[in-house]
């Protein structure tokens, strides 16, 4: 079961489909310490893009994850499919509705695949998502209580703190990591070193790396050893 | 666990508060088969309300369910507190956003009471309920695909088809429990007779039966013999 094996993971990278790498970077990519690859992200998704990287990832053997973030780009042949539910949109549809318009399309289809369920909580004002899916930013205490309803109303399996392209309040995720038994806590936002990398993962259970890759994958690289002294 | 004594359960009388029931006929009430009794509503509800009904029930063995409806009418005491989440309100405050409002305040409170989340479908346009909570009217394929999220997003222990007064179309009850296998199926709305208690319950795991108490006690009581031949 997945949720048995993600229990382990400490670290993944997001790839996005909308962003060129290179042979090399991907390489480094495939060869890191890493515990799973991502693919996703907000803008200009096409299928024909993650159809590409897909297969670019073919000789891997890290599970490989489309994260569904519009109904135009999913593609069969996913190791896994992460969903997310973003819980601090203002607007059901981000919630439920358009997961809900999805699986009366496709619910054979999802009676087959690996799914994951991801509560986003979404903190970054500035960050397109937040403005896409219409979110309002929420307090310590506003972001607990999402987590607590992740974790006792929805059963949800993963809450994640997602703060899109900036590094976040380490003490919101010590908060929310407190709140959660059950649930796994996802951190992903702005992580570009080490340091940071260690500093997110003494809370959260996964961190989620993805800008950095594009800017400096060597450095990218060096967030995957959390686990050395 | 509230959860496996409901297995059991196939008949709930549903009492509103707001509305006035002699001694007499609450006595025939807590003498009846049924399994449990709720006390719920729209319109009108107190706190003083609720806590009148509640001290006239002190002298059943039956479950005794508050079904918050309202923040501002929430009472100690009760044996189970139901927790409505409306999967077809076209906002996300009846889904989930009060509920997030209401753990701020009370989180320390719901870690000790024994609650249960409902998943709400409500089917008839001229109810009050539907209005209020801003439903859209759901068709089979919808119901369904709510019941499907219900049991596999969510993880819901119970999935509530709510005609609220008016009998509703057996065919969506049938392939709604069609869908569902961890969790139970509802039903609420226009039962009268036991004819119509019998057809509702050869689908659903649970009806509730409320208006009738108020027009004909012993029609009512009728209904609970459901298991007779």
């Amino acid at each position: 079961m997945l949720k048995e094996k993600m229990k382990s993971w400490k670290h993944i990278f997001k790839l996005d489909p909308a962003k060129s790498i290179n042979d090399a970077d991907l390489n480094k990519i495939k060869q890191s310490q890493t515990d799973a690859l991502i693919i996703g992200g907000t803008d200009n998704i096409e299928a024909t893009d993650v159809i590409d990287l897909l297969l670019r990832l073919t000789d891997t053997s890290l599970p490989v994850i489309l994260e569904v973030s519009t109904m135009k780009a999913i593609v069969p042949g996913f190791d896994f499919y992460f969903i997310p539910l973003v819980l601090n949109s203002q607007d059901k549809k981000w919630m439920m509705d358009i997961h809900h318009h999805a699986i009366k399309e496709y619910k054979e289809y999802l009676d087959y695949a690996d799914y994951f369920l991801e509560g986003y909580c979404i903190f970054n004002e500035d960050a397109k998502v937040f403005k896409k899916t219409n979110c309002k930013k929420p307090t310590t205490e506003d972001a607990v209580a999402y987590a607590y309803m992740a974790e006792n109303f929805f059963k949800l399996p993963s809450f994640y703190i997602e703060y899109s392209g900036k590094y976040g309040d380490v003490d919101i995720v010590k908060a929310v990591k407190a709140e959660l038994k059950e649930t796994l806590l996802f951190y992903g936002g702005g992580i570009k070193t080490l340091h940071e990398a260690k500093e997110m993962s003494a809370y959260a259970d996964v961190i989620i790396v993805g800008n950095v890759i594009y800017e400096n994958i060597d450095q990218a690289i060096e967030t995957t050893k959390i686990n050395e002294k």
